[in-house]
C-alpha cells in the first residue's frame, strides 16, 4: 500500500457554490509522480466531520492531502481537526510565525491577532512555507508514519506549495526515485479517429511510453507518457515515439506541451514577419479574443473587424452588395470578398475571415445551423472552406473559432 | 438524520484529467430543495472501492446520490457495486430496455448487445428514464429504506434527470414540502463593500429570507433565499425584501436570476430601438464577443472594430494622430474618439470604446498595468471614464469587458 486520498475542505463546495478544481489539479500533479490516489472527498467546515474523514483515510491509505480551511476566520478548523486526529496538540511555529509577519511587512499591511493563529501547527509537523499568503501548509505526521498534508485553499497559494514543497516531500516519502514525464502533441484539422487510425499499431504495442488521445473541441491532444529511473531517462524514451507521431500527424502539430493554436499562429507570424487582421461575422470577436490573449500579439496582430451586420460588411469590408445577394452573407464567396477587404483596409500581409450561422435561429434547408465559411486571403492568393459545425449556440462558436485559427496555422505554416 | 452524500465515479477525476462539475450542480439542487449533503467523493471505476464507498456513506446518512459510471463499456461498473452493496441481484427492466430500444429508434442507429446490458438494474430499483441518451438512472432501495441513486454522468443528461425524476422522488422521500426560492439580484458599478455598508441592517436581522454577497470580476450578485411551507409562500416572503434591496442599489441592479450583463444591455437596447457598434483595444474583441453570445444580438450590434494597433485606430475609427501623440493610445482623450468614431463609420446610436494596458508589459509609472479608459458616445454627448484594474492579463481583459459594459448599461439605463 503506498497511496494517498484528497479532502478539499469548505462548505461551499457543499452548497454548490465553489466547483473544486484543486482536487483535479492536485491529481494530475500526484498522477505525473508517480503517486496513487484512490478516491478524493470534499467535506463541510465541521472539526468532527473533518477529523472523522481523516481518521477514515488513514485506514485505507498512507496518507491524505487537504485544500482550504486553514484561513485566520472561526470557520477555518482544518488545523484543529487534523491535531484530532492525529491526537496531536497544536503548537506555535517560530519559523511560520517569522513567514507571516514577513508576508504582512511585505505588503505593508498590520498583522491581526487572528493571523497568529496561523502560525500554530500540530505537534512536530513539517511547515510548508507560503510566500504567496498567511496561511502556511504543513505535513502533520502520526506515530505509525501516515501522514495529513494541508494547504490552503488559493489556488496561487496553492499550486507553487505543492510544486516547490509538497511533491519533493512526497517524492522522498513514497521513494518515488522513477520519473515520469509527460509530452502532449497538439493537433488540429485532423479528427480523433483519423488519428486513431493512424497511429493504431503505435497506440496498441506501447506500455511504456503510453500514448492516449483527446479531442477538444475541433482539435486533438496526443498524449505520451513515460517512466523510467529518472526523468531524463523516461525524456529518452518518449524521443523516439514522439518523431515517429510527429512524422504520422505531419502538418498537424502545430505545438507541444503549454503551447495554444493563437501562440502557434503568432509564432509563425514572427518567423514570417508578417501581420494579420481578421474579420468576423459568427465568431463575433472570438478570433481577436483569442489572439490578444497572448502577452505581446500587439506585434503581429493589428485587429479585426466584427462585421455583424452586413452593412458593416459592405462599408467597412467592401464586401459588395451584389455578392451579399447573390451568394448570401454566408457563402465563401462572402468570406473571400471580407478576407480580401480587411487585408486591404487594415494594411495587414494576411487576411482571415468567418461567416456562418451560429443558431439557435437563421438556418435553413441549404445552410443548416453550423454552417461556416473560413476564407484566407494572403500574397499566395485567395482560398476558402465550407465545414459543418455541431453544438448549441456557444459551442459553434467556440468551435468555428478553433477551426478557422487551425486552417490559418496551416495555410501559414505551408505557405 | 436526514441527509445524502454524494459520489462521483470516474478513474479520470483521480487522474485530474477531467474536474467534477456533476457534484457542485447536485449540491446546489439539494440545498435549494432543504436536503442535507454533508459530504462529497470521488472514486476510480474499481467495482469493489466503489461498493465499499456506497456502504460507509449508508452507515453515515440516509442516502447516497452517484454520477457516472453508467456507460456500456466494461470500465462503467456503478450499477454491479451498488447491486454489491445492498446485496441485490441485477435484473433486466423491462421499462428501461423499451426507453434504451426507443432511443436509438430515435437517432436512427442500431442498438448494440452492449446497450442492452444498460437496461439491468438492481432488483426492485425506482428507474429514472434518461430521454438523452442511452444510460438510464434509478434509485435502489435497502431492506431499512436507505438508498442509493444513481445518474448518468454526461451533464446534458444528469441534469434534466435530476430536476425532472430525482428532485421530486427525493422531496417525497424526505417529507419536503418546504418550498425554498431563491432570487439573484445582479449589480454592476458598486463594490461589494459599498452593498454591504447599505445593507448591513438587512443582512443582520434576516435569517429567513437570508442574504447573501457575491462578489465576481467587476460585478455582484445579491442573492435572497427564502424557506416556507409552499414555494408560493416563499416567493412572498421574498418580495417586500427584494423591493428595499433594489430601492437601497437603485442605479445598480442590472438583472435578476438568469439575466447576464450583455442580456440587459441588449434588453435596454431592444426598448429604445437602438443600434451599438464597439471600439475595442485592450478587450481585443471580448466585448463583441459577450455580446453576440446572446441570441438574436443582431437586432441590436452591428459589429466593431477592434483596433489593437494604432494605425487602425487612424484609418478605421478616425482617431487624429495628433490625439494619440499628445495623450497616448491609452487615454480618456484617444478613447473618445474611438467611441465617437465607430459609432459614425458603423452608423449606430451608441458608440463603445475601450482602450487600456493589459500587461504584463506595457505599464508606466503614470499609467499602471491595469489602467482602463472606457468611452461612450450617442445622441446625449460624450463621456468617458478612467479605471485601475487588478489582476494579470488574462483577468484585467475579463473585468476591462464587465466594466465597459456595467458603464454602458448605466448610460444606457439613464438616458
Amino acid at each position: 500500500m503506498s497511496s494517498v486520498e484528497l479532502v478539499a475542505v469548505g462548505t461551499e463546495l457543499l452548497l454548490g457554490q465553489l466547483v473544486d478544481t484543486n482536487s483535479a489539479y492536485v491529481a494530475a500533479a500526484l498522477a505525473e509522480n508517480g503517486i496513487d490516489c484512490y478516491a478524493s472527498h470534499a467535506v463541510g467546515d465541521n472539526r468532527e466531520r473533518i477529523a472523522a474523514l481523516f481518521r477514515e483515510i488513514l485506514e485505507r491509505a498512507d496518507g491524505a492531502i487537504s485544500t482550504g480551511g486553514l484561513g485566520p476566520t472561526v470557520d477555518d478548523l482544518t488545523k484543529e481537526a487534523v491535531a484530532d486526529a492525529l491526537g496531536l496538540g497544536l503548537e506555535l511555529d517560530r519559523e511560520a510565525l517569522a513567514e507571516i509577519e514577513g508576508f504582512f511587512a511585505s505588503i505593508g499591511r498590520t498583522m491581526r491577532e487572528n493571523n497568529r493563529k496561523q502560525a500554530y501547527l500540530p505537534a512536530g509537523s513539517v511547515p510548508l512555507p507560503n510566500p504567496h499568503g498567511t496561511a502556511p501548509g504543513f505535513v502533520a505526521l502520526r506515530a505509525d508514519g501516515k501522514f495529513v498534508a494541508c494547504m490552503p485553499g488559493v489556488p496561487r497559494e496553492m499550486k507553487p506549495m505543492l510544486a516547490e514543497r509538497l511533491l519533493p516531500w512526497l517524492r522522498s516519502r513514497f521513494d518515488v526515485r522513477d520519473g515520469i514525464v509527460t509530452r502532449v502533441l497538439h493537433t488540429v484539422n485532423i479528427g480523433e479517429s483519423e488519428i486513431d487510425h493512424r497511429i493504431a499499431d503505435l497506440f496498441a504495442s506501447s506500455e511504456n511510453p503510453k500514448i492516449a488521445v483527446l479531442a477538444h473541441d475541433y482539435r486533438c491532444d496526443v498524449k505520451i507518457m513515460a517512466k523510467a529511473d529518472s526523468a531524463e531517462r523516461a525524456r529518452e524514451a518518449i524521443a523516439p515515439l514522439e518523431a515517429e507521431l510527429s512524422a504520422r500527424l505531419r502538418g498537424h502539430v502545430f505545438g507541444t506541451d503549454a503551447m495554444t493554436l493563437e501562440g502557434a499562429v503568432l509564432a509563425l507570424l514572427e518567423e514570417r514577419s508578417e501581420r494579420l487582421a481578421v474579420a468576423e461575422s459568427c465568431t463575433g470577436g472570438r478570433i481577436s479574443a483569442a489572439i490578444t490573449a497572448v502577452p505581446g500579439a500587439s506585434r503581429h496582430f493589428l485587429g479585426g473587424i466584427v462585421a455583424y451586420d452586413n452593412a458593416v460588411k459592405q462599408a467597412q469590408l467592401g464586401v459588395p452588395e451584389e455578392t451579399l445577394e447573390r451568394f448570401g452573407a454566408v457563402s465563401e464567396e462572402s468570406a473571400l470578398a471580407m478576407a480580401r477587404g480587411v487585408r486591404a483596409a487594415l494594411h495587414a500581409q494576411i487576411g482571415l475571415a468567418t461567416t456562418g450561422i451560429a443558431g439557435p435561429e437563421g438556418g435553413s434547408p441549404e445552410k443548416p445551423v453550423g454552417t461556416l465559411c473560413v476564407a484566407i486571403a494572403d500574397a499566395r492568393g485567395e482560398r476558402a472552406w465550407t465545414l459543418q459545425l455541431r453544438g448549441d449556440r456557444a459551442a459553434i462558436q467556440a468551435r468555428a473559432t478553433t477551426a478557422a485559427l487551425g486552417l490559418l496555422w496551416r495555410e501559414i505554416k505551408i505557405s
